[in-house]
């Protein structure tokens, strides 16, 4: 899928292009360098207004400030709107030029989602929505995204991977299917990150990994023909890159502030804009597969088919200082069947452990059905910095394995 | 100024235009009831999360929820988000016809402009921010619709009225000035709403005379050439006042919420986008009358010139239960030159009250400067209730004005 409209309105020379990527690197800098200066002087205002969660996981437990992602969030779209003039800079300058709005309103509408996200995902940490909520509203969030993907390409059409091809023939038209899909791939990056999270730094950790790995993608796929998608990428990964990586200095062990459903949400959000407008949602996905693994691993409980705790996050073992996998109570006969068999199956491919709780004898406990509950249950007690970059050293050996399928593997099953 | 792109592109036979509106209306009227229905279903959500303030002018100081715009903002995106399809069906049905993107950018540049602000609104109200970031952050929200305004006409040329013609021209181009006056148009109609404030029910209710006064100009001037500007605006201002009008239902005596900092944002910058993107600035800001009065009173507190407490809203006299006007209290001889000349000229127009404060000889205390006050200096103590009603005749009043000054008299001073 070529977005022609593009190369013919925006062809830029090579030079132009690196001198607008370097404004767009420049102000991502002074973005970074504003947050590490004024994310502290905000801590005080986010205590003052209760804004502030506990950090269970601390022998002191101390309170720090909830939802400073709200900060980078704002950062980035500052930054997103003083950048905007540039890639339109010799049409603005040369009013006879035909001004490329196709083009424009593809920047006014991802920001429009962003700002969406991130205003729904403030009020969802300032008041703790509900779970339809978080689902509703990303899917609200990403209209003006799918209207544009409908006025600027409606192209609905998906190619069949090769062995496929003797049933489905060489492609197929999803039409609407195409847009449930588009606005379901936004309800998942948003919350994909947001249930993998819990331990300093994971949040911002995986999120920068996930930005960095579709950088190199996106600079890599320069050299091809949909340069202007990877190209239009890059204007928004770049600073969403960089004022992650300044979050990063103040969330990772030990914390200083917690990020918020806030920053999980423009996260999530941020990356589902460009993997829709960039026409590289399956390459995106597959930079999600630890997101992918937790959420298909959590389903069940996520469904309540085994008992979810309010927080499934580990659990701090004061006398190591260590954290230890946190668990789930229940009785073998209260479960439904399918309970019982998910358990099972569970237990055989070694995911979780369970084992006799306490003094009841048909009460049991299980590790808790998340990717750092499986994580602390195969090291073993781990401190929660060493696991977190542990966790992040595996998001980035994932994304190797996601450049594997992308590129040899994915000549297999399509044409190049 | 014609926005001659537009009649072309999106150029509606009545039957259509009219079948348009309808859509338009028909949703802002569910938005109306879904907002009656969740505002209640929120009110402990903003209570829990202390998203709360004390209403002072009532005998029991109830705690009421604050910041409840943030609901009807959000319902006002959603609903328009749905619409945004409907203008442009004719052009998204028949895939052959041009899509009018210049006039679908502008819908998008005002919701993230509009959403931006809302976004900023409720940050001030969660985080109480400083009086530095109330007069950036609106100027930030407005670069895109600059933006557009820029790519989309860049018409700074503006029209001398008839008496001035002999020394400066019939027109004169104000260049990138006239970008700072918008951007400054911004900042104003989102502060002089949120300083005109203070009694129930006057934010929202003089949004809503200010709302209603606008579609009433649109409709009137969609008999005219710029007919597209107006119905461009109608799209907009339709649902905003079924909106408030909702939440006016909750907030007129005796509050049940309190609409926030987001509410006067949202409500300034929504006028001030169909304003600019209407171009009809200039009699957007006949509307605002009482505000520009008031924002001009209150000048010399906000500047600090005369002493300016942290509240000036008028206060409960419990054993009247009527308002009465709160006061400043000041040493004359503590007061600066252009302060006591200030005060003295005040005095003498009537608008403040100064007398002996208490047992010092030398303390004085004055009615604090603004159009509240000064309604209570004249009308002697009055309930809030009737009181919110007075203004509001006032507003409407002024708006009654407004439009004598825009049509018998404007052509004294403009060709028609």
């Amino acid at each position: 899928m070529l977005f022609n409209s593009s190369r013919n309105a925006l062809m830029f020379t090579m030079p132009k292009m690196w001198s607008i990527l370097a404004v767009n690197i420049v102000l991502s800098m002074l973005g970074y360098f504003v947050i590490l200066n004024i994310v502290p002087k905000f801590k005080d205002m986010f205590l003052k207004a209760k804004l502030s969660g506990v950090d269970l996981n601390k022998k002191n437990k101390p309170e720090i400030p909830e939802a400073t992602g709200v900060i980078t969030s704002c950062i980035f779209l500052i930054i997103m709107f003083i950048f905007i003039p540039f890639p339109f800079s010799k049409h603005l300058l040369n009013k006879e030029s035909d001004f490329p709005h196709q083009e424009f309103v593809q920047f006014v509408a991802a920001l429009l989602s962003i700002c969406c996200m991130v205003l729904l995902g403030f009020a969802d940490d300032v008041l703790n929505l509900k779970w339809r909520h978080k689902l509703l509203l990303p899917t609200v969030a990403s209209l003006p995204l799918l209207m544009v993907y409908f006025a600027n390409f409606n192209s609905t059409t998906i190619i069949i991977p090769k062995p496929l091809r003797v049933i489905l023939g060489n492609d197929i038209d999803l039409s609407f299917l195409y847009y449930v899909y588009m606005g379901m791939l936004a309800v998942f990056c948003t919350n994909a990150i947001n249930i993998y999270a819990g331990i300093n730094g994971l949040e911002v950790g995986q999120s920068s990994v996930i930005a960095a790995s579709l950088i190199l993608f996106n600079v890599i796929e320069l050299n091809g023909i949909c340069w202007p998608n990877h190209l239009f990428s890059l204007y928004f990964m770049i600073p969403f890159f960089v004022t992650s990586i300044a979050l990063l200095q103040f969330n990772k062990y030990p914390a200083r502030v917690f990020v918020g459903d806030t920053f999980c949400y423009f996260s999530g959000m941020t990356v589902a804009v460009v993997a829709i407008l960039g026409h590289f949602s399956k390459t995106a996905l597959l930079f999600f597969i630890p997101q992918i693994g937790n959420f298909i691993f959590s389903l069940p409980q996520l469904f309540h088919i085994l008992p979810c705790p309010r927080h499934r996050l580990p659990r701090l073992n004061p006398d190591t200082g260590c954290l230890d996998p946190s668990v789930f109570q229940f009785k073998e006969k209260s479960l439904s069947s399918l309970g019982r068999l998910v358990l099972k199956v569970y237990q055989l491919f070694g995911l979780i452990k369970v084992e006799p709780s306490g003094g009841d004898k048909e009460m049991s406990q299980a590790t808790n059905c998340t990717l750092i509950n499986f994580a602390l249950k195969m090291l073993g007690p781990t401190h929660e910095k060493t696991l977190a970059t542990e966790l992040l050293v595996f998001q980035v050996l994932c994304s190797g394995i996601a450049f594997v399928i992308r590129y040899p593997l994915a000549s297999l099953f399509y044409d190049r």
